[in-house]
């Protein structure tokens, strides 16, 4: 086995998991051997479904994921897990929750779960979250499931590189309330009420079902269903699946997959543009110069869009 | 009253609630004389102490602001209140939450309570965010809170703006186990148990105790204390308006403030320049070549690194 790019690319295709646990990393990692590996992978991608899961901590992301997983696997699929950590910066949690998780699966080769850290700061999760999607679809799984932490920003870009997207809710976190506030009851293909064993599940069902009454009628003719489920127990991921089945079909039906497929690509262009951009103004002899900047901007001396133009065009 | 951005600023020094509305909007809509009003706001500004409030959906954020605003008001300061939603291409949630808490306040000219949507995809938050505390700050708000909806890349982003970070947290979300693997322990300056009254208050602030035991010392001598509160009945906000003196007087004394505004600044600067740089390739006749790019890459003819660096350099 070899260990450049290319053949990396290879023997991970022929099932090797060392193999693909280094693609993952000179993505997540930003190595210099990416761009090759980039190259090699490209023309093996678009087979797989991308189903993202979002949802605040607590609804129980996790337990709907690696529920996912053995329905997927019972019926033969390959599945791959993509725990992709925003706040990564600061921490190392991610790859304890993948360990923990890992021992389900750990002698399956039909299974992978990875948790990603997103280093930097502007553009980290997407710039490397899809390139690490397009290693796992070039690799030959079936499903990918991508599970994000946390609600905000980035549940907004998990939607952009997901398939199909489930939010997923439980009861007693008020969280219907939320989901309107946050705004992601538009990124909805599916909604999931998870703990559905639990007091006040029905009640979130209803305030969803209210909410969806009063949105406007979503575009294409998709409206999302709601499933409840007990992830734990594994009650309704039977009609979960059959849900994300029917939503795949009417992505392909619709034309809505390409279309999304198309923004996707958009996006992540753009985004590897800016970072290399970014990268270039980092490498700039103005490096010292944006100290400087800086602290004419703290001290009131300067306002900060003058000194991003001084930044820009090295103006003096 | 003049309309333009410096007449503006003058009248919103000395207290009229609109021109100060309107500077905001400049701030959130990108205006052709937001530049103007950037200028003009700089000197004034550094005075203000800002005060970020993160925390899961569901934690009571805004009930904790609203104990700190009438604490604060009821000392003789003025207060301003940004809620910032980093999922707002879709929400226009953020204008009901603004309308519900003005009310208590309607009529007082020292509190002002202003919701702020951050347009766009990258950097949206990072670019409008500390525009609109430079505004607060410069018109005379001695204290300024910044609220967000959400846990994620956005907590850590507020972290950046704020002199101090509030990280809240309740009992029954399973909040503290979420709060080492979402990194948000390192942000922390103070840690707000809300909802005493509830069970499972103290077994939080043990938990609390028991991860900050094991972290490794904060830089710098500051120890994150634990303040346990019912905002809705007001207990403990005394407390925490101490700790946040306590809090201010060390970011004075050990000059923490003047280097966290310091890098506070950097990443403004960066972050209008990357959108800066970010507008000029939109702009660029390159536009729909975009399209070309990306539907080359979504059909794996292309990688997204080749496809980025003809979008950089024009390469055909």
């Amino acid at each position: 086995m070899g260990t450049d790019p290319k053949s990396l690319v290879e023997a991970a295709r022929s099932g090797d998991p060392r193999s693909l646990a280094r693609l993952v990393s000179l993505v997540e990692n930003g190595s210099p051997g990416l761009r090759e590996a980039m190259r090699a992978v490209a023309p093996y991608t678009g087979g797989a479904r991308i189903v993202g899961l979002t949802g605040s901590p607590g609804v129980g992301k996790s337990t709907v994921t690696g529920a996912l997983v053995r329905s997927y696997r019972s019926a033969g699929l390959r599945v791959a897990v993509l725990a992709v950590d925003p706040t990564s910066p600061f921490s190392g949690g991610a790859l304890l929750g993948d360990r923990v998780r890992m021992q389900d699966h750990a002698t399956d080769p039909g299974v992978y779960i990875r948790s990603m850290a997103t280093r930097g700061h502007l553009g980290g999760l997407s710039v490397t979250a899809p390139q690490a999607l397009r290693v796992l679809d070039a690799v030959g799984f079936d499903v990918i499931c991508v599970e994000t932490v946390g609600v905000g920003q980035a549940e907004v870009e998990i939607a952009s590189l997901a398939d199909s997207t489930l939010v997923i809710m439980a009861p007693g976190m008020g969280d219907s309330v939320q989901a309107a506030k946050a705004g992601i009851l538009e990124i909805a293909d599916i909604f999931v009420v998870n703990k559905s064993d639990r007091p006040g599940a029905q009640e979130v069902v209803r305030d969803l079902r209210t909410m969806l009454a009063m949105a406007p009628a979503a575009e294409g003719g998709w409206k999302p269903p709601i499933v409840l489920a007990s992830a734990a127990s594994g009650d309704g991921i039977g009609e979960l699946v059959d849900k994300l089945d029917k939503h795949w079909s009417w992505l392909a039906d619709s034309g809505e997959r390409d279309r999304r497929r198309l923004i996707r690509a958009r996006e992540e262009v753009s985004a590897i543009a800016v970072a290399g951009i970014r990268r270039r103004i980092g490498a700039l002899p103005g490096e010292s110069r944006l100290d400087d900047l800086a602290a004419l901007v703290a001290s009131g001396k300067l306002d900060p869009i003058s000194a991003a133009d001084e930044l820009i065009d090295g103006r003096d």
